[in-house]
């Protein structure tokens, strides 16, 4: 995909989040079409699958060869080298329903298997974060930076992954990880969104983050950002990242993220996306 | 003291907030005034000393009979029944430096020992939080209310202590604590400044909080927000709060409350400020 037709697919994604943001706010707090997906801590609204529909109809139409994943269609990934748009419609359900507000819209877009565009937005922090691969990460408009010369993880803010799982070994491997390392740095923070919160590295408000067990279409846009930001994305286990693995580091450079790899004491393993 | 003088006093800690809030922003992600207190992770900056002495002169100009207790200057607090205003100048310290943006100034007043007037503002995310015993609670001039119609832990969002301890038993606590709770609610949320935690479930954002060793400072302003947002501040043993026991749950209502205070295995004991 050349320069112009990736800026081009740049705009009609910015244009079609603000969109999303709009469905979002008009529902927001409407608790009436929650349905539970795999417990009662895993939730699904009408808003996430008109999101999604929404956005398959659009790109379908403004780019009828690109492929598709989304979180609430795809039981089974398939990721291929053509053009392929991967969405999380509201990343943050569990926030949405409680009108916490740190929820999004996740959009991005890989090419050969590689995420190179990637936008998230937030209607209720009034945040658009976007990145194309070799033109910087921005929000709202302005470009943002890690926190690069953040030195140790004695020195760092880290974001850790919350845990809605109801299963007794994931459990434990949260809140053994989140003990680890909470020890180690200078505070762990949870907000609940994936996507959003590895924009906070992004932007330099905090400096590591990860996840086992995520998806594809919660990282693909955000991992453009962070790279994007001067950041990192990598596997869990310290090398590149696969998008499709189900785990993620996050960090505001090479050495922060090298670092919470190693002090992570579980590394959990997920059938693959 | 009567309405009027409480009612000057409130438009007078409003007036004050805001130059707060100025005051933090100008100096937001200026890193090189940080100092350590207790530990690597318990820091102070030049800005929570300057805006705790604008507002100690302040007060001492507007209310020359009124007494003062600050987190930066009160090494024993000494509450006595004399209307007496309680302050965090910088509420959410480690965030502040981070530039993660839940920081904000605490103002509470104390009248016979009661907080009756709440102020919590934070700049970074442009909310400011108001309650006089009363008359309601208000964000930025608007009415909020805690969702006082959630029945059940299994239907809450919680937000629970972060925990910056470096001391092994406080630290076995939050995270047996944080991980006995996350199993029976929606989720867990941490945000790092307890003022603003709790204005979360003033506006109806979140269910509920607890959290031991935080001081009345962090605590006067919010629980007169929480009480007056029709929600609830209990003693985390289930009792009346008392704002000098350094502990405190915060909630939506008085079940939710309980059910927290019941649901957490370890109390820990902290000498009262």
């Amino acid at each position: 995909m050349d320069e112009k037709e990736l800026l081009k697919c740049e705009k009609t994604a910015i244009s079609l989040a603000i969109q999303c943001g709009k469905m979002m706010s008009n529902s927001s707090g409407d608790n009436k079409d929650v349905k539970e997906k795999d417990s009662f801590a895993d939730l699904v609204t009408e808003t996430d699958k008109a999101v999604e529909n929404f956005l398959f109809s659009e790109f379908k139409r403004h780019f009828p060869n690109h492929r598709f994943i989304g979180e609430e269609t795809s039981s089974k990934v398939g990721l291929t080298s053509d053009p392929t748009w991967i969405i999380d419609p509201i990343d943050g359900t569990m926030n949405f329903v409680h009108t916490f507000p740190f929820v999004c819209v996740s959009i991005g877009l890989a090419v050969n298997k590689i995420p190179v565009l990637g936008i998230v937005y937030s209607p209720f922090l009034n945040k658009l974060y976007t990145a194309r691969k070799g033109f910087g990460a921005y929000c709202n408009g302005k470009p943002i930076k890690a926190r690069t010369n953040c030195n140790s993880l004695n020195d760092a803010l880290l974001i850790g992954e919350s845990g809605y799982h109801r299963d007794e070994e994931k459990r434990n491997a949260v809140y053994r990880n989140l003990e680890a390392v909470g020890w180690l740095c200078h505070g762990i923070r949870c907000l609940g969104s994936a996507a959003l919160e590895l924009c906070s590295i992004a932007e330099g408000s905090s400096d590591g983050y990860w996840h086992f067990g995520l998806h594809v279409w919660d990282m693909a846009a955000a991992a453009v950002i962070i790279s994007e930001s001067g950041g990192t994305v990598i596997d869990t286990k310290g090398g590149p990242l696969d998008i499709l693995s189900r785990r993620v580091i996050g960090a505001c450079s090479e050495k922060i993220a090298k670092e919470l790899s190693a002090a992570l004491p579980i590394h959990l393993e997920y059938e693959r996306d």
